[in-house]
Protein backbone atom coordinates (compact mmCIF):
# COMPACT_ATOMS: atom_id res chain seq x y z
CA UNK A 1 0.00 0.00 0.00
CA UNK A 2 1.70 3.01 -1.39
CA UNK A 3 2.65 5.86 1.64
CA UNK A 4 0.72 9.33 0.29
CA UNK A 5 4.05 11.37 1.27
CA UNK A 6 7.62 9.93 2.14
CA UNK A 7 8.53 12.51 4.96
CA UNK A 8 6.06 12.82 7.67
CA UNK A 9 5.30 15.81 9.15
CA UNK A 10 7.16 16.42 12.29
CA UNK A 11 4.78 16.14 15.06
CA UNK A 12 1.27 14.60 13.90
CA UNK A 13 1.63 11.48 13.90
CA UNK A 14 4.14 8.55 15.75
CA UNK A 15 6.22 6.96 13.32
CA UNK A 16 7.97 3.47 14.11
CA UNK A 17 10.09 1.12 12.10
CA UNK A 18 8.43 -1.85 10.90
CA UNK A 19 9.92 -5.66 11.29
CA UNK A 20 10.53 -5.14 7.43
CA UNK A 21 12.65 -1.98 8.36
CA UNK A 22 10.09 0.36 6.58
CA UNK A 23 8.39 3.11 8.91
CA UNK A 24 4.89 3.16 9.36
CA UNK A 25 3.17 5.90 10.93
CA UNK A 26 0.29 6.08 13.19
CA UNK A 27 -2.12 7.57 15.15
CA UNK A 28 -1.47 9.53 18.14
CA UNK A 29 -5.07 8.35 19.61
CA UNK A 30 -7.81 6.97 18.20
CA UNK A 31 -11.59 7.09 19.78
CA UNK A 32 -12.29 3.57 20.41
CA UNK A 33 -15.73 3.81 19.53
CA UNK A 34 -14.52 5.29 16.42
CA UNK A 35 -12.26 2.33 15.82
CA UNK A 36 -14.59 -0.27 16.72
CA UNK A 37 -17.90 1.19 14.41
CA UNK A 38 -15.39 2.11 11.56
CA UNK A 39 -14.02 -1.83 11.79
CA UNK A 40 -17.38 -3.59 11.62
CA UNK A 41 -18.25 -0.80 8.46
CA UNK A 42 -15.33 -2.45 6.61
CA UNK A 43 -16.24 -5.67 7.07
CA UNK A 44 -19.52 -5.21 6.02
CA UNK A 45 -18.22 -3.50 2.91
CA UNK A 46 -16.03 -6.35 2.43
CA UNK A 47 -18.98 -8.72 2.11
CA UNK A 48 -20.73 -6.00 0.22
CA UNK A 49 -17.24 -6.40 -2.57
CA UNK A 50 -17.59 -10.19 -2.71
CA UNK A 51 -21.14 -9.59 -3.32
CA UNK A 52 -20.81 -7.31 -6.45
CA UNK A 53 -18.09 -9.92 -7.51
CA UNK A 54 -21.21 -12.28 -7.19
CA UNK A 55 -23.05 -9.99 -8.91
CA UNK A 56 -20.73 -9.52 -11.93
CA UNK A 57 -19.90 -13.18 -12.60
CA UNK A 58 -23.71 -13.75 -12.38
CA UNK A 59 -24.01 -11.66 -15.22
CA UNK A 60 -26.72 -9.53 -13.46
CA UNK A 61 -28.46 -6.03 -14.20
CA UNK A 62 -25.71 -3.85 -14.47
CA UNK A 63 -28.64 -0.62 -12.88
CA UNK A 64 -28.78 -2.96 -10.29
CA UNK A 65 -24.88 -3.92 -9.65
CA UNK A 66 -24.62 0.23 -9.91
CA UNK A 67 -27.00 1.02 -7.23
CA UNK A 68 -25.08 -1.65 -5.17
CA UNK A 69 -21.68 -0.02 -6.09
CA UNK A 70 -23.13 3.35 -4.75
CA UNK A 71 -24.07 1.70 -1.66
CA UNK A 72 -20.50 0.77 -0.95
CA UNK A 73 -19.13 4.37 -2.03
CA UNK A 74 -21.60 5.85 0.45
CA UNK A 75 -19.84 3.17 3.10
CA UNK A 76 -16.97 4.10 2.22
CA UNK A 77 -17.98 7.68 3.06
CA UNK A 78 -19.20 6.55 6.59
CA UNK A 79 -15.59 5.68 7.13
CA UNK A 80 -13.90 8.50 5.81
CA UNK A 81 -16.34 11.11 7.77
CA UNK A 82 -14.76 9.08 11.12
CA UNK A 83 -11.63 8.92 10.20
CA UNK A 84 -11.43 12.87 9.68
CA UNK A 85 -13.32 13.29 12.94
CA UNK A 86 -10.60 11.02 15.15
CA UNK A 87 -7.67 12.58 13.31
CA UNK A 88 -9.45 16.62 14.16
CA UNK A 89 -9.37 15.11 17.35
CA UNK A 90 -6.44 13.83 18.21
CA UNK A 91 -3.24 14.17 15.53
CA UNK A 92 -4.59 17.56 14.19
CA UNK A 93 -5.49 19.18 17.39
CA UNK A 94 -1.95 18.24 18.94
CA UNK A 95 0.13 19.75 15.79
CA UNK A 96 -2.42 22.69 15.68
CA UNK A 97 -1.20 23.79 19.07
CA UNK A 98 2.45 23.37 17.98
CA UNK A 99 4.46 25.69 16.41
CA UNK A 100 3.94 27.33 12.88
CA UNK A 101 5.85 24.40 11.26
CA UNK A 102 4.18 22.00 12.55
CA UNK A 103 0.78 23.38 12.22
CA UNK A 104 1.24 24.19 8.45
CA UNK A 105 2.37 20.54 7.71
CA UNK A 106 -0.79 19.31 9.69
CA UNK A 107 -3.02 22.03 7.29
CA UNK A 108 -0.96 20.63 4.01
CA UNK A 109 -1.72 17.64 4.70
CA UNK A 110 -5.67 18.16 5.63
CA UNK A 111 -5.95 19.66 2.43
CA UNK A 112 -4.15 17.56 0.60
CA UNK A 113 -6.93 14.92 2.23
CA UNK A 114 -9.89 16.90 1.53
CA UNK A 115 -8.83 17.62 -2.18
CA UNK A 116 -8.48 13.65 -2.87
CA UNK A 117 -12.35 13.24 -1.05
CA UNK A 118 -13.80 16.63 -1.98
CA UNK A 119 -12.03 17.33 -5.32
CA UNK B 1 -28.80 -7.00 -1.26
CA UNK B 2 -31.28 -4.70 -2.08
CA UNK B 3 -32.88 -4.06 -4.94
CA UNK B 4 -33.36 -0.36 -6.35
CA UNK B 5 -36.74 -1.14 -7.59
CA UNK B 6 -39.52 -3.24 -6.94
CA UNK B 7 -40.97 -3.68 -10.90
CA UNK B 8 -38.45 -4.05 -13.36
CA UNK B 9 -38.85 -1.99 -16.26
CA UNK B 10 -40.93 -3.73 -19.24
CA UNK B 11 -37.58 -5.11 -21.34
CA UNK B 12 -34.29 -3.37 -20.75
CA UNK B 13 -34.02 -6.65 -18.20
CA UNK B 14 -33.87 -10.59 -18.03
CA UNK B 15 -35.97 -11.32 -15.04
CA UNK B 16 -35.37 -15.26 -13.91
CA UNK B 17 -37.17 -16.88 -10.36
CA UNK B 18 -34.40 -18.02 -8.80
CA UNK B 19 -34.20 -21.27 -6.11
CA UNK B 20 -35.22 -18.85 -3.76
CA UNK B 21 -38.34 -18.02 -5.33
CA UNK B 22 -37.53 -14.05 -5.74
CA UNK B 23 -36.88 -12.43 -8.84
CA UNK B 24 -33.21 -11.38 -9.98
CA UNK B 25 -32.67 -9.55 -13.70
CA UNK B 26 -29.96 -10.16 -15.88
CA UNK B 27 -28.03 -8.25 -18.45
CA UNK B 28 -28.91 -9.26 -22.11
CA UNK B 29 -25.50 -9.05 -23.38
CA UNK B 30 -22.14 -8.53 -21.41
CA UNK B 31 -18.60 -7.92 -22.92
CA UNK B 32 -16.50 -10.59 -22.11
CA UNK B 33 -13.74 -8.21 -21.76
CA UNK B 34 -15.57 -5.73 -19.57
CA UNK B 35 -16.90 -8.53 -17.50
CA UNK B 36 -13.26 -10.16 -16.99
CA UNK B 37 -11.60 -6.84 -15.97
CA UNK B 38 -14.43 -5.94 -13.44
CA UNK B 39 -13.68 -9.29 -11.23
CA UNK B 40 -10.12 -8.68 -11.30
CA UNK B 41 -10.65 -5.13 -10.03
CA UNK B 42 -13.17 -6.55 -8.15
CA UNK B 43 -11.03 -9.01 -6.37
CA UNK B 44 -8.07 -6.27 -5.97
CA UNK B 45 -11.16 -4.20 -4.02
CA UNK B 46 -11.66 -6.83 -1.67
CA UNK B 47 -7.82 -7.16 -0.78
CA UNK B 48 -8.08 -3.40 -0.60
CA UNK B 49 -11.11 -3.07 1.74
CA UNK B 50 -9.21 -5.67 4.28
CA UNK B 51 -5.91 -3.54 4.38
CA UNK B 52 -8.07 -0.81 5.18
CA UNK B 53 -9.45 -2.88 8.29
CA UNK B 54 -5.74 -3.98 9.02
CA UNK B 55 -4.84 -0.17 9.25
CA UNK B 56 -7.53 0.80 11.44
CA UNK B 57 -6.84 -2.33 13.67
CA UNK B 58 -3.67 -1.20 14.30
CA UNK B 59 -3.84 2.29 14.68
CA UNK B 60 -2.00 3.49 11.73
CA UNK B 61 -2.28 7.42 10.67
CA UNK B 62 -5.48 8.57 10.19
CA UNK B 63 -4.53 10.68 6.64
CA UNK B 64 -2.27 7.78 5.42
CA UNK B 65 -5.69 6.09 5.81
CA UNK B 66 -7.89 8.24 3.85
CA UNK B 67 -5.66 8.29 1.66
CA UNK B 68 -6.40 4.88 0.82
CA UNK B 69 -9.77 4.84 1.21
CA UNK B 70 -9.92 7.38 -1.83
CA UNK B 71 -7.81 5.05 -4.18
CA UNK B 72 -10.63 2.24 -3.06
CA UNK B 73 -13.42 4.55 -4.11
CA UNK B 74 -11.53 5.19 -7.33
CA UNK B 75 -11.50 1.83 -8.16
CA UNK B 76 -14.63 1.60 -7.68
CA UNK B 77 -15.44 4.69 -10.13
CA UNK B 78 -13.38 2.25 -12.64
CA UNK B 79 -16.02 -0.93 -11.90
CA UNK B 80 -19.03 1.85 -12.49
CA UNK B 81 -17.69 3.36 -15.85
CA UNK B 82 -17.36 -0.06 -16.91
CA UNK B 83 -20.79 -0.90 -16.23
CA UNK B 84 -22.38 1.86 -17.46
CA UNK B 85 -20.67 1.53 -20.73
CA UNK B 86 -21.95 -2.24 -21.00
CA UNK B 87 -25.49 -1.29 -20.02
CA UNK B 88 -25.50 1.42 -22.54
CA UNK B 89 -24.06 -1.10 -25.27
CA UNK B 90 -26.46 -3.99 -24.74
CA UNK B 91 -29.73 -3.58 -22.27
CA UNK B 92 -30.28 0.30 -22.78
CA UNK B 93 -29.38 0.09 -26.66
CA UNK B 94 -32.04 -2.65 -26.75
CA UNK B 95 -34.61 -0.43 -25.20
CA UNK B 96 -33.98 2.71 -26.14
CA UNK B 97 -34.67 1.16 -29.57
CA UNK B 98 -38.01 -0.05 -28.18
CA UNK B 99 -41.38 1.26 -27.88
CA UNK B 100 -41.77 4.68 -26.04
CA UNK B 101 -42.37 2.70 -22.90
CA UNK B 102 -39.63 0.83 -23.00
CA UNK B 103 -37.60 3.41 -23.52
CA UNK B 104 -38.92 6.34 -20.48
CA UNK B 105 -38.54 3.20 -18.83
CA UNK B 106 -34.61 2.84 -19.66
CA UNK B 107 -33.90 6.26 -19.51
CA UNK B 108 -35.50 6.97 -15.87
CA UNK B 109 -33.58 3.74 -14.72
CA UNK B 110 -30.42 5.64 -15.98
CA UNK B 111 -31.25 9.07 -14.97
CA UNK B 112 -31.45 7.16 -11.31
CA UNK B 113 -28.57 5.71 -11.72
CA UNK B 114 -26.59 8.90 -12.51
CA UNK B 115 -27.76 10.95 -9.82
CA UNK B 116 -26.90 7.93 -7.65
CA UNK B 117 -23.41 8.14 -8.58
CA UNK B 118 -23.11 12.04 -9.59
CA UNK B 119 -25.40 13.37 -7.09
CA UNK C 1 -15.62 28.04 -24.08
CA UNK C 2 -13.69 24.85 -25.27
CA UNK C 3 -15.37 22.17 -26.82
CA UNK C 4 -15.19 18.46 -25.69
CA UNK C 5 -14.03 16.74 -28.74
CA UNK C 6 -12.86 18.22 -31.98
CA UNK C 7 -15.10 16.09 -34.49
CA UNK C 8 -18.78 15.48 -33.32
CA UNK C 9 -20.21 11.99 -33.84
CA UNK C 10 -21.69 11.20 -37.14
CA UNK C 11 -25.51 12.08 -36.09
CA UNK C 12 -26.11 12.70 -32.20
CA UNK C 13 -25.90 16.49 -32.76
CA UNK C 14 -26.36 18.90 -35.55
CA UNK C 15 -23.71 20.88 -36.48
CA UNK C 16 -23.92 24.36 -37.71
CA UNK C 17 -21.35 26.49 -38.48
CA UNK C 18 -21.08 30.38 -36.75
CA UNK C 19 -21.34 33.35 -37.64
CA UNK C 20 -17.61 33.46 -36.42
CA UNK C 21 -17.01 30.42 -38.81
CA UNK C 22 -16.38 28.00 -36.15
CA UNK C 23 -19.14 25.77 -36.04
CA UNK C 24 -21.40 24.41 -32.46
CA UNK C 25 -23.23 21.49 -31.66
CA UNK C 26 -27.05 21.66 -31.05
CA UNK C 27 -29.36 19.10 -29.47
CA UNK C 28 -32.06 17.34 -31.93
CA UNK C 29 -34.58 17.68 -29.18
CA UNK C 30 -34.79 20.04 -26.03
CA UNK C 31 -38.67 19.44 -23.87
CA UNK C 32 -39.14 22.78 -23.27
CA UNK C 33 -40.11 22.29 -19.24
CA UNK C 34 -36.47 20.49 -19.10
CA UNK C 35 -35.12 23.89 -20.99
CA UNK C 36 -37.59 26.61 -18.82
CA UNK C 37 -36.31 25.42 -15.85
CA UNK C 38 -32.51 24.85 -16.25
CA UNK C 39 -32.95 28.36 -17.64
CA UNK C 40 -34.27 29.15 -14.23
CA UNK C 41 -32.11 27.50 -12.29
CA UNK C 42 -29.05 29.13 -13.74
CA UNK C 43 -30.21 32.58 -13.40
CA UNK C 44 -30.33 31.81 -9.32
CA UNK C 45 -26.93 29.97 -9.31
CA UNK C 46 -25.81 32.94 -11.20
CA UNK C 47 -27.14 35.09 -7.97
CA UNK C 48 -25.68 32.48 -5.90
CA UNK C 49 -22.28 32.59 -7.27
CA UNK C 50 -22.27 37.05 -6.38
CA UNK C 51 -23.56 35.65 -3.20
CA UNK C 52 -21.15 33.76 -2.48
CA UNK C 53 -18.10 36.97 -4.65
CA UNK C 54 -19.40 39.05 -1.58
CA UNK C 55 -19.82 36.57 1.00
CA UNK C 56 -15.82 36.50 0.19
CA UNK C 57 -15.34 40.01 -0.18
CA UNK C 58 -16.82 40.96 3.28
CA UNK C 59 -14.78 37.68 5.28
CA UNK C 60 -17.51 36.11 5.66
CA UNK C 61 -16.87 32.96 8.18
CA UNK C 62 -15.14 30.12 5.93
CA UNK C 63 -17.70 27.03 6.55
CA UNK C 64 -20.93 29.74 6.18
CA UNK C 65 -19.04 30.38 2.43
CA UNK C 66 -18.42 26.94 2.05
CA UNK C 67 -21.98 25.91 2.60
CA UNK C 68 -22.73 28.05 0.19
CA UNK C 69 -20.74 26.61 -1.96
CA UNK C 70 -21.75 23.43 -1.60
CA UNK C 71 -25.34 24.15 -2.30
CA UNK C 72 -24.39 26.09 -5.61
CA UNK C 73 -22.98 22.38 -6.55
CA UNK C 74 -26.15 20.60 -5.49
CA UNK C 75 -27.89 23.26 -7.75
CA UNK C 76 -25.65 22.56 -10.55
CA UNK C 77 -26.19 18.44 -10.43
CA UNK C 78 -29.91 19.31 -10.68
CA UNK C 79 -29.23 21.18 -13.97
CA UNK C 80 -27.02 18.23 -15.17
CA UNK C 81 -29.60 15.81 -14.58
CA UNK C 82 -32.34 17.43 -16.86
CA UNK C 83 -29.58 17.46 -19.24
CA UNK C 84 -29.04 13.60 -19.10
CA UNK C 85 -32.25 13.20 -19.41
CA UNK C 86 -32.94 15.09 -22.53
CA UNK C 87 -29.93 13.77 -24.17
CA UNK C 88 -30.76 10.30 -23.39
CA UNK C 89 -34.51 11.17 -24.50
CA UNK C 90 -33.62 12.72 -27.80
CA UNK C 91 -30.06 12.48 -29.24
CA UNK C 92 -28.92 9.77 -27.47
CA UNK C 93 -31.97 7.64 -28.73
CA UNK C 94 -31.79 8.89 -32.24
CA UNK C 95 -27.92 7.30 -31.93
CA UNK C 96 -28.48 4.28 -30.28
CA UNK C 97 -31.14 3.51 -32.89
CA UNK C 98 -29.00 4.22 -35.92
CA UNK C 99 -25.84 2.49 -36.88
CA UNK C 100 -22.97 0.51 -34.78
CA UNK C 101 -21.10 3.47 -35.66
CA UNK C 102 -23.39 6.03 -34.62
CA UNK C 103 -24.21 4.48 -31.37
CA UNK C 104 -20.72 3.39 -30.60
CA UNK C 105 -20.02 7.06 -30.65
CA UNK C 106 -23.26 8.33 -28.67
CA UNK C 107 -21.96 5.94 -26.06
CA UNK C 108 -18.07 6.52 -26.06
CA UNK C 109 -19.68 10.24 -25.63
CA UNK C 110 -22.51 9.51 -22.92
CA UNK C 111 -19.20 7.42 -21.00
CA UNK C 112 -17.14 10.26 -21.00
CA UNK C 113 -19.71 12.92 -19.59
CA UNK C 114 -20.27 10.09 -16.38
CA UNK C 115 -16.55 9.86 -16.25
CA UNK C 116 -16.46 14.06 -16.15
CA UNK C 117 -19.34 14.01 -13.40
CA UNK C 118 -19.17 10.74 -11.47
CA UNK C 119 -15.64 9.98 -11.67
CA UNK D 1 -29.32 32.79 1.83
CA UNK D 2 -29.17 29.94 4.64
CA UNK D 3 -26.79 30.44 7.42
CA UNK D 4 -25.63 26.56 8.75
CA UNK D 5 -26.57 26.97 12.20
CA UNK D 6 -28.21 29.05 14.31
CA UNK D 7 -26.12 29.21 17.19
CA UNK D 8 -22.37 29.89 16.41
CA UNK D 9 -19.35 27.96 17.80
CA UNK D 10 -18.11 29.81 20.71
CA UNK D 11 -14.89 30.96 19.41
CA UNK D 12 -13.67 30.43 16.05
CA UNK D 13 -15.71 33.02 14.63
CA UNK D 14 -16.33 36.54 14.74
CA UNK D 15 -20.35 37.12 14.97
CA UNK D 16 -21.01 41.20 14.48
CA UNK D 17 -24.69 42.30 14.22
CA UNK D 18 -25.92 43.19 10.66
CA UNK D 19 -27.82 46.57 9.95
CA UNK D 20 -30.57 44.39 9.32
CA UNK D 21 -30.72 43.61 12.74
CA UNK D 22 -29.08 39.67 12.04
CA UNK D 23 -25.96 38.37 13.05
CA UNK D 24 -23.41 37.03 10.56
CA UNK D 25 -20.17 35.36 11.54
CA UNK D 26 -16.58 36.57 9.97
CA UNK D 27 -13.77 34.73 9.83
CA UNK D 28 -11.30 35.64 12.20
CA UNK D 29 -7.85 36.15 9.79
CA UNK D 30 -8.33 35.81 6.32
CA UNK D 31 -4.79 35.45 3.64
CA UNK D 32 -4.68 38.35 1.18
CA UNK D 33 -4.07 35.79 -1.82
CA UNK D 34 -6.60 33.49 -0.81
CA UNK D 35 -8.95 36.21 -0.37
CA UNK D 36 -7.77 37.79 -3.95
CA UNK D 37 -7.60 34.76 -5.85
CA UNK D 38 -11.42 33.28 -4.94
CA UNK D 39 -12.60 37.02 -5.97
CA UNK D 40 -11.38 36.42 -9.03
CA UNK D 41 -12.25 32.81 -9.68
CA UNK D 42 -16.03 33.69 -8.54
CA UNK D 43 -15.35 36.22 -11.26
CA UNK D 44 -14.72 33.43 -13.73
CA UNK D 45 -17.28 31.31 -12.63
CA UNK D 46 -20.22 34.09 -12.84
CA UNK D 47 -19.14 34.50 -16.55
CA UNK D 48 -19.40 30.73 -16.96
CA UNK D 49 -22.53 30.46 -15.30
CA UNK D 50 -23.85 33.00 -17.79
CA UNK D 51 -22.32 30.90 -20.51
CA UNK D 52 -24.24 28.03 -19.70
CA UNK D 53 -27.51 29.56 -19.66
CA UNK D 54 -26.46 31.17 -23.03
CA UNK D 55 -25.93 27.66 -23.99
CA UNK D 56 -29.01 26.26 -22.58
CA UNK D 57 -30.95 29.29 -24.60
CA UNK D 58 -29.43 28.28 -28.11
CA UNK D 59 -30.68 24.37 -27.84
CA UNK D 60 -26.60 23.73 -27.84
CA UNK D 61 -25.79 20.10 -27.48
CA UNK D 62 -26.28 18.40 -24.36
CA UNK D 63 -22.76 16.81 -23.79
CA UNK D 64 -21.12 19.88 -24.94
CA UNK D 65 -23.11 22.02 -22.05
CA UNK D 66 -22.34 18.68 -19.30
CA UNK D 67 -18.94 19.54 -20.16
CA UNK D 68 -18.84 23.15 -19.14
CA UNK D 69 -20.91 22.54 -16.27
CA UNK D 70 -18.14 20.06 -14.77
CA UNK D 71 -15.80 22.85 -15.47
CA UNK D 72 -17.89 25.01 -13.42
CA UNK D 73 -17.80 22.41 -10.84
CA UNK D 74 -13.95 22.12 -11.03
CA UNK D 75 -13.78 25.72 -10.83
CA UNK D 76 -15.81 25.71 -7.42
CA UNK D 77 -14.15 22.95 -6.00
CA UNK D 78 -10.77 24.80 -6.22
CA UNK D 79 -12.87 27.76 -4.67
CA UNK D 80 -13.56 25.26 -1.62
CA UNK D 81 -10.13 24.19 -1.44
CA UNK D 82 -8.77 27.42 -0.31
CA UNK D 83 -11.31 28.29 1.88
CA UNK D 84 -10.68 25.04 3.69
CA UNK D 85 -7.18 26.46 3.97
CA UNK D 86 -7.71 29.81 5.35
CA UNK D 87 -10.15 28.06 7.73
CA UNK D 88 -7.82 25.29 8.78
CA UNK D 89 -4.65 28.21 9.14
CA UNK D 90 -7.10 30.93 11.43
CA UNK D 91 -10.08 30.43 12.58
CA UNK D 92 -9.93 26.35 13.04
CA UNK D 93 -6.51 26.80 14.40
CA UNK D 94 -7.79 28.98 16.60
CA UNK D 95 -10.58 26.90 18.00
CA UNK D 96 -8.22 24.03 18.27
CA UNK D 97 -6.12 25.56 20.67
CA UNK D 98 -8.42 26.68 22.89
CA UNK D 99 -10.89 24.85 25.29
CA UNK D 100 -12.00 21.47 24.59
CA UNK D 101 -15.18 22.67 24.12
CA UNK D 102 -14.44 25.17 21.67
CA UNK D 103 -12.10 22.59 19.74
CA UNK D 104 -15.49 20.20 19.86
CA UNK D 105 -17.64 22.91 18.29
CA UNK D 106 -14.54 23.34 15.50
CA UNK D 107 -14.00 19.30 15.10
CA UNK D 108 -18.37 19.02 14.52
CA UNK D 109 -18.22 22.26 11.91
CA UNK D 110 -15.73 21.09 10.29
CA UNK D 111 -16.87 17.55 9.92
CA UNK D 112 -20.20 18.77 8.82
CA UNK D 113 -18.10 20.82 5.93
CA UNK D 114 -16.73 17.93 5.18
CA UNK D 115 -19.49 15.92 4.75
CA UNK D 116 -21.75 18.30 2.74
CA UNK D 117 -18.07 18.34 0.07
CA UNK D 118 -16.87 14.36 0.51
CA UNK D 119 -20.14 12.94 1.43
Amino acid sequence: MARSREKPPPSAAVSEPESSGASVRHAHGVDPQIKESNLKRLRRIEGQVRGLHKMVEEDRYCPDILMQVASVQEALKGVSRELVRNHLSHCARRALKGSDTEAQSAIDELVAVWSKHAG
